[in-house]
């Protein structure tokens, strides 16, 4: 048996501070403010004003729905654990407040003007977009992993993916405007390369907190509603203004509602008396919004996003019913959240789809090839950054949890005692001592 | 006792899949993006384009609040039953996911474009709106009725719903900006007339699970403040762009503010002890949205909008006070969430305001006797639609539950066994073997 | 021991509707929308327009954030108490719903247009700010005030407010764009002064119901997390359009991710076992958005705000685990929510951060001595207005609860009977009995 050291005192807050004010130090050299006076010597950058014509402002609202994705979305889809909604919405917050900050340096080191990353609306989206990444990672090792190997997996996963992302978007000019790709497929399969990693032969037969309750069902449920009503802006935030915005809006409306009906039907199918099953409508009804990502902005028209959808909704919740089980038991790979059947297989699917697309012609200027070589890159850097980021995350010192206290929040926060539990704990002592007497 | 037929494992599946499948038939032969080339030949086209000078996303806001309204607040809403969480703001979701493909088809149908039907965020809001009467009715039926009863329903309602709009807003040129009659009294009449068809009498009574709990109550005030929030743009979404917009957001923002008082006084002076009951709260303090509906883009100015908020308050809690018990004892309607109070009388009191307010001139081109004719078409279609669905949805291989599984998820859910109640059991029973034995 | 006189039947229903019945009478006098048309004989207006060039609506989306701050923010972030939500996130309803009729007639009275005030989005997110400042003091004394005290309160606190705000901004020209001094520190130190005329020796060892259960604290996340959200809107609403919005936009979103981290640092290292504590994240993680407010539009750059945010993470922790309960103990003050910590110390750092950066001249036209007279202002207000509110909120006739039924919503509202604990009761009833008898 391993020691475990999960005392985080001295060394979640060394660590977190340490980050925070390395981070400030680097703002305080680069970053400044996207304003028009700071536009006066620069003739370079007339193409991003070209796309925020009227004012600095235009893009607020999709901003602040991708901010209710990322925060409310993803932190509350977590919270179905019946003992571990405080570590999903909590930690989710931390690793999303910390990774925005990490992600807007990476992603626009790469072209700085006058030597300064200037912060503008389309770049605070990118941002947020970038703590995707390592939110769906979080799904696989959920109730598995301590914040200090978290925040580390964060730091890490973001330079990855600003890694990846810059050389398919920037080098290999691939169209993934919904980032089915370069978030979705990356974030899942860096997350289970990770959980494979930290396999746990321990939790084979399942852990007794590994489930839900009804309430904490419901509490996820907020998640899920929120990610699917606000997905046509998670897919269209950056599109090219105008048509392409719009059609990337129509196509995620479309496929999510498509993909709603397929989850629905395909979770009565698999279940022995037909019921619906919650894991499933919690996910699978998101599929759609994953699979049509890449597509989005493209001349697929609404049918062609319905079938997508529809597709995405199938693959997802057979994905949980048969191959989630699967994964554990043959490779190793104990995915908490399903984010395989979620991100992982629907993000293929998407850049799958994009490369048909881009063979139909469906978008100028983009080749299929290049769309599978994005594909391709995604899932390689994915598979080998989180190998490494496993390894890493694996040192004994950073806290992880012994199984006996895996998906518990009480090993990292401070937990109410349940008054009535607490009674009934006396009572039942009581009449157990009473019972001994007698 | 009639036989039931409540394993939905192939006759769901099969139905949603059937008409998800048609539905993207369809939509491959009609529905194509309104993007800007695609007016390139159709002068007639010009009028659409005027209300959106600047962007096709100028209402995307708008949309993304009804689209909350929509799925976050009718569902959260209806989650006050006890047990019947995963169905509120699941089925919600699966209904309002295939009303709304089927809305747009619909509302689109009498318009088509060199044959085509062209989807812009404008009719996008349009369809969303299409999928609240179902949610409506819904609220009537509540717990009582099965997801394939509920696709069916679905499927009559929408259709009849757009016959009856089509005829109101376009034929009699009826003024109708938040749809207190075509949307709020007709939802609510179709619902309660299908009750009406769906009488128990084994729940004259009362269930044993029609009733909240402490948390479930709480997450129908998530549902209720959503709607109490977002109801402005409820109104003023596709009202003319400019003053008249203005007006819808202003009037509904103080008619709420004043039925929210009118609401809690009533509640409070009701009640022998003076107790607030969260059934008023969830429900009354909305009745101001739907009341000022049809005037809300009048000049009716705020202290107009404020009185039609008050009464409204008033009449709702009243009614749910006194006139739901007497609907279900005399009447045979058992209207599980009170849409009658919510959405059916002050649907009414909306419509008898816009008479009077076109009566007095507050409108330009709006008469008195279209309102009337307005009002009476959608509460006669309501009605007689509601009773032919009814007697369709009673048909038994629908799957409708006995008496005593009404109110509860488990018949259609996989529900998760709560571990405290389940040991509860165990060392109850334990305890009455030993004291048995003793 | 005083006599209680906490029925509400008449008192409750007598005053809300009178309150709502004067509000009408001087709306029906004295409100009009500010749409264009009534600009045609008003030259002075020009200013206004010139704010909102494009379209009335500009500024829709950014009351909306704000309006989900007020009503679902502030609501769920006081629902942590286990047994005290429907209050919460009602009665948060209820004063919000009021106040904001009264604010937006006190804030404009000071300029009518022809004898009239005319409505506008800038002047309804004037008028939901103004509420801000009483549910912030309803933090302070949450759980020990009956509704009728907190309606006189919202009433009293709101016209001092008007009276502070109309000194600082208008006669001062104090520079003060999220509110830091005017709402946050007014909030806190007005509620802390009516908590300390309330003070309750009973309560000087706790109450079984001041604590929250594990559900109540995922149901205050939301709160949490939506007020984290949609903070930029709050610091940025009312900015100049253009630059300094966007300025307020970006500081804002900086320090509340910077101050995410030192919160969460900071309630690790101050517990013993390093772990974290619910009620320092559900408040320390907004106080950066607090103290960045009065410099939110200044040009303070990224990091400047990161630094803010991080002193107000550690600052706001920091006095939950130390000084609250020396308030308590030592000075009579019971701070419920703890708003000394998130609004009253995080405003007063606001308030000196803008002394500062007004001497470095971060701002044009700003003094630093003005700024410094602001801040004074509204402390004074806050704590003289608090103290004689409080006294006025003392006549026991307003119903204020005994200590016995402080924190519990059952003396004010319905609770529907928790069926396990009714059984529960049952059982051991049974037991004990049969104990007896054995």
């Amino acid at each position: 048996m391993p020691a475990y050291a999960t005392n985080m005192r001295l060394k979640f807050p060394i660590l977190a501070l340490i980050l925070e004010a390395v981070t400030i130090i680097v703002y305080a050299l680069l970053v400044v403010y996207d304003t028009s006076d700071s536009h006066r010597h620069d003739g370079s950058h007339a193409e991003t004003n070209a796309s925020h014509p009227s004012s600095p402002m235009t893009l607020y609202p999709m901003f602040q729905d991708v901010h209710v994705m990322i925060f409310i979305g993803f932190g509350f889809l977590m919270t179905f654990l019946k003992r571990y909604g405080f570590s999903s919405v909590g930690i989710n917050l931390l690793l999303a407040a910390f990774g925005l900050q990490w992600g807007l340096l990476l992603q626009n080191i790469w072209h700085l003007h006058d030597g300064k990353i200037r912060v503008n609306i389309e770049r605070m989206i990118n941002a947020d977009f970038s703590t995707a990444t390592v939110l769906i990672s979080f799904g696989a090792v959920l109730g598995k992993t301590s914040p200090v190997q978290l925040l580390i997996m964060t730091l890490l996963e973001i330079t990855v993916f600003c890694i990846n992302e810059h050389l398919v978007v920037e080098v290999l000019k691939v169209s993934d405007v919904g980032a089915s790709m370069t978030i979705h497929a990356f974030g899942a399969y860096f997350g289970l390369a990770v959980a494979r990693v930290l396999y746990r032969p321990g939790l084979r037969n399942g852990h007794e907190n590994d489930g839900s309750s009804y309430h904490s069902d419901l509490f996820a449920m907020i998640g899920t509603v929120y990610l699917w009503m606000f997905w046509p802006s998670f897919n269209s935030a950056i599109a090219e203004p105008g048509d392409a915005q719009l059609r990337a809006v129509i196509n995620t409306y479309f496929s999510l509602a498509a993909c709603a009906l397929a989850a629905y039907a395909t979770s009565s199918l698999v279940e022995k008396k037909g019921k619906l099953d919650m894991v499933h409508i919690q996910n699978a009804t998101l599929a759609g919004g994953v699979a049509v990502g890449t597509c989005a902005d493209m001349d697929i028209q609404p049918f062609g996003a319905m079938v997508i959808g529809i597709t995405a909704g199938i693959i997802s919740t057979v994905g949980f019913k048969f191959l989630t089980p699967i994964l554990a038991s043959k490779l190793g790979i104990q995915d908490t959240c399903g984010v395989h059947n979620l991100h992982g297989m629907p993000g293929i699917l998407g850049g799958l789809a994009g490369i048909v697309a881009a063979a139909l012609g469906k978008k100028e200027k983009v080749s299929a090839t290049s769309q599978a070589c994005g594909l391709a890159s995604s899932l390689g850097f994915a598979l080998v950054g989180g190998l490494i980021t496993g390894l890493i995350m694996k040192i004994p010192f950073l806290g992880q949890p012994p199984d006996q206290n895996c998906f518990d929040d009480s090993i990292f926060w401070e937990v109410p005692e349940e008054e009535e539990e607490h009674e009934e704990r006396l009572t039942h002592g009581d009449y157990s001592k009473n019972k001994a007497e007698a």
